[in-house]
């Protein structure tokens, strides 16, 4: 297979995460016989003291030109007191909404060899293993008018029927290669949209009889993802409610820095990114934990290039470094090894060439 | 003291923990020498099912007769299907507007006795000790244009420059009592609302040198509360944030049914209501907490009456019945004597004759 990946590393920690997936993609392609072309270009911050912009042209370009694209992270605090259109955040928002990448997708699963590190009880934490599916490109984020005068200031939630249906299609799909459980997250005491996206749910579960549907208030799904966060297989919420709850669920298992994440369009095209920042504190030193990219990359193969056999492999290696013991600083505790970010790689690199 | 309180037990478990309440406060009347008038109205789906109104207005009258409102719960799946206005969370958020009780106050303090029923590492949760500030009568709950259309709903977040002001400077307030630390919550690199919040935050700390302030996004906040809670003094937020960020805090100390709340106005007015909801399936079996109940009813002694020495007394019976090993079933474990509603409430009455 002939694929070409966008590589943009962006800022803090990216540039040596995103190395460590290309090292991991580039021992796929050997081994399974495939040619990836990688194409690096810049975005966030990186962009902004380049170009004046987090999202310029040429890496538009770049991306239009590929199958796929594989983020590092974006984001700093020397950026921060930046006007709106020079932040690097507004990168990321700005190549969401011009691909149209729709579908937020982060699964999350407990490592039985991190449980440590949860700040949970590993009775509550073990066996966690849901995906949330975020509704990336519409709500509060994007709808009109968004605007500010000296005595006030709105934002618009808005939501058509089409936004929600292709957002709680993605997620019953999702359901039946899993549990067949879907949990829908709204506030439809309070909000119209929520009613509306309530009743789109109740429309599509018809054409998903085999998949069990459950409404959940987002106010008790935050409760619920720390009291039993077991009980949940595919939940599935608007973009507000899923940046606030799929970063809660990131943390309740322990391996935020091993966490992935897909944002897609229909056609299968994606972005894919750990689910950690930029961590500006550490960057540069050999020490981030590459895992979360390299599952990043795993997940491109899986969703954008249909290449189950090898994402497997990906995902298999890393947890076998992982239970041999070796894991980069954020992980560090008893009987645990402490390696470097280029290590890490190397050793998951060998666990492949091994498989 | 003379004071008239407005008694509204509504639904589910609403009515056996204001009793509870109610048994607590004329403890205090006595021992002390108040005299408490209690007027006892209906709200939520009671009042739905006997005057076709979630918030009647004889129920407002009784309200605007008293120095302060003490609520049970409201809610119940008796009532879910029925339209909006029909809905027992109607009555709720009708009297919030009706008596511009803008501020919504929630301490959440870590109990030593109750850590075995956190979620949270003992490590985690204990000396968790925080107060949330919730803006509680504009934004997305309130906004208008909120409509929908066969295609397509609307809802709007909107705030203006004095609804944030007075409820930062509740926070500010609370915080000069407390620790000294306050942290705003927004989404600051997303909304406008947010901006403008921030800017808010930023101009009312200059009259609070004192009080030390962090920004902190919602996302990243959701996550802190549960790696780090122990990070947080005051946090104000506005109304959905603080929805989903408060329900996400009552659970991390294993004491959700002992958490008070008070919403409260400008002038010292306000409505105080457990935490916990209306549990409709153990309503009537004599086996709720009223812990949660009975400290409402201490922060309405203390927040609307000024009564602080009346206040710590039932704090102090309170903790001092646990400490002794008494619990209701839902906070039963090792060396825990399991007790009902009654017995509950006739110990926390010994112990504030005792004192
Ligand atoms: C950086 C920010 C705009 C972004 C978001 O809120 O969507 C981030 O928090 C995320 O979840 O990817
Ligand atoms: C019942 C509901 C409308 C209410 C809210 O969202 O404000 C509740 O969740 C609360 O937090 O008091």
């Amino acid at each position: 297979m002939k694929k070409t990946i966008a590589v943009l590393p962006g800022d803090g920690i990216g540039p040596e995460v995103t190395d460590a997936a290309v090292k991991v993609l580039q021992s796929i392609a050997m081994r399974y016989g495939h040619t990836f072309h990688l194409k690096h270009a810049a975005i966030g911050g990186t962009a902004v003291d380049q170009f004046d912009n987090p999202l310029p042209q040429q890496t538009i370009d770049v991306c239009e030109e590929s199958d796929a694209i594989l983020l590092g992270a974006v984001g700093g605090t020397k950026w921060d007191s930046n006007p709106a259109h020079l932040r690097p955040e507004k990168g990321l928002l700005n190549i969401r909404k011009h691909f149209d990448l729709f579908a937020n997708i982060r699964p999350v699963k407990a490592v039985p060899a991190l449980l440590a590190s949860s700040p949970l009880k590993e009775e509550v934490a073990k066996e966690v293993d849901m995906v949330i599916v975020r509704e990336l490109t519409s709500g509060l984020y994007f709808g009109e008018p968004k605007r500010r005068s000296e005595k006030s200031a709105v934002d618009t939630l808005v939501y058509t029927r089409e936004e929600i249906e292709r957002i709680v299609n993605q997620a019953f799909e999702i359901a039946r290669t899993r549990r067949g459980k879907v949990t829908s997250v709204d506030k439809a005491n309070v909000l119209e949209t929520s009613k509306l996206w309530r009743e789109v749910v109740e429309e599509r579960r018809k054409a998903y009889p085999d998949i069990e549907v459950e409404h959940m208030l987002v106010d008790s799904a935050a409760m619920k993802l720390i009291t039993d966060p077991r009980t949940f297989d595919v939940v599935v919420t608007e973009n507000m409610f899923g940046d606030i709850l799929s970063d809660e669920a990131s943390v309740i298992t322990g391996s935020l820095g091993m966490l992935p994440s897909a944002s897609i369009r229909s056609d299968g095209f994606g972005l894919y990114e750990p689910v950690h920042g930029s961590a500006p504190d550490i960057a540069g030193q050999n020490k981030a934990n590459p895992a979360a990219a390299i599952l990043s990359a795993a997940m491109m193969l899986k969703h954008s290039f249909g290449l189950h056999t090898e994402a497997a492999a990906i995902e298999k290696a890393v947890m076998d470094v992982l239970e041999d013991g070796y894991c980069t600083g954020d992980l560090a505790g008893d009987g645990k090894r402490t390696v470097s970010t280029d290590r890490f790689v190397t050793k998951v690199v060998e666990e492949l060439e091994r498989e």
